[in-house]
């Protein structure tokens, strides 16, 4: 069982590595470890008081009950490979991760029978890098997504629920690995691609000083972290192509209505969009 | 020449020329005229106290120097065929539709030589409808476009600028009737496509609660008022439907990268993504 008297520790202090150490060290935990290989961000975590100790030294870990990787995906599975044998033994290992399936299934293929592994998805991600940019005041806004396998305890889930009710988040759910990168794939994955596909479609720039609000707000997220997302989309190429594919079918049959002049098909089409999308004011 | 003391008349007094009656009373012009077939709309605006006098009948414009019609485009047509007679010889005659090549060629084809019509395009449109909701402080964040061709006069364009002016728009901006369709086309008639068809690719609304401010920002126009848009998207179809396809071309080309796992290709266009993006920052 975890309390505020538990070590923690934190491996990647860049935002939301960060905003954890930020808000369970508000929330009143005591021993947050913070380990990175920019010695910097240890000492800004330090400066603010975030963590109680930290460094590069994965060895620092050896007492955590609970560590929560905050690295990129691909580099959270080298981490385990490289580094799992710190682990305490009977402890819970969490990430952060952007999707799931393949994750849980990479680092549950590689890790230690005596350490388990629990899957989560703050989403509080942002377009800027760097613990300069933590926040923890974001999570209060945010969701927290516990993603649970068959062989996680009952007790670690409530753990991580325990500590997202610390952090703050504004709603926190279970869904399982599928669920989480369907919903993913969907809502966050394909607005980004949406983003930059309509930047790049022309070169726009001159347009800036006409702009309205509704371009603004429909490219915000054109403004990318490059070296995350393609990663992240890789990792959940099925749905995401399954859902590319599906809005350019939409937008290819909204083209020949409008080829068409068919007046009636396209008002249907966006009676049905503002009824959706009023859905999505109410959970507000 | 238009003073404070010339009567302009505005036909239509929806959330646009319910706007424009506002912006102009408060700006001290004394003789606006309202013209609307629903009388409640014009009782409203009396009571702001935002026109003179008003009505249904269009003989009301006989002495305005300056009418503006806030019709629907199509009806915008059809309002000059059958009533054009009662406009005063040597006014000016100026519209607020979101489309100009067509609307150009459908009033300068029919109306009398002794009117002259220049059209503008104030970029405060809203998704909702009526003058209840008719806000000219709106006009204070928002782009007046001027499309003169060369039949207009110098003289004229000064009006409406000043006009513009007085009703405290951001920016004026004059452009030609192309420049202005290729534009409105790609960062309005464009993005409420994409809106509309990202709410219809699926049935969403189960992921209301899940959703953050990325899909929130992306689909807030997807609710649209369906009378006018079909319209305006069938008036300017050649332009929007190359639009669609280029942005459809764009979509095909990320997703042929996604399929290769070819990050670099994706990374590529992230940073140009992101750089473009930064220009749309710059200018609010």
């Amino acid at each position: 069982m975890i309390t505020k008297q538990s070590e923690i520790g934190i491996v990647g202090l860049g935002v939301l590595g960060g905003s954890y150490a930020q808000a369970l060290s508000e929330a009143g935990y005591d021993h947050i470890i913070g380990i990175d290989v920019d010695e910097s961000s240890v000492q800004w975590a330090k400066e603010k008081k975030w963590i109680a100790f930290g460094g590069s030294d994965p060895s620092l870990l050896e007492n955590c009950d609970l560590v929560v990787s905050c690295l990129y995906p691909g580099v959270f599975v080298e981490w385990v490979k490289e580094h799992q044998n710190v682990l305490k033994s009977g402890s819970l290992l969490s990430d952060v991760t952007g999707v799931k399936r393949v994750i849980i299934e990479r680092i549950n293929g590689q890790l230690r029978q005596d350490v388990e592994f629990l899957a989560c998805h703050p989403m509080a991600g942002r377009e800027f890098r760097g613990i300069q940019y933590a926040d923890a005041g974001r999570f209060q806004a945010a969701n927290f997504i516990i993603v649970p396998t068959e062989a996680n305890r009952r007790e670690s889930i409530e753990t991580m629920k325990a500590l997202a009710e610390d952090m703050k988040f504004r709603t926190i759910s279970i869904l399982s690995a599928s669920e989480h990168d369907r919903m993913i794939s969907f809502l966050s994955q394909l607005t980004h691609v949406i983003a930059v596909c309509l930047m790049n479609t022309n070169d726009n720039t001159s347009l800036a000083r006409y702009t309205g609000d509704s371009f603004r707000d429909l490219t915000r997220i054109a403004r990318i972290n490059e070296t995350m997302w393609p990663e992240l989309f890789i990792l959940n190429k099925d749905y995401l192509k399954e859902d590319i594919s599906a809005f350019i079918h939409e937008l290819e049959e909204f083209c020949d209505m409008l080829e068409a002049e068919d007046t009636e098909g396209m008002r249907q089409k966006m009676i049905q969009s503002t009824r959706r999308r009023a859905y999505f004011d109410k959970e507000i």
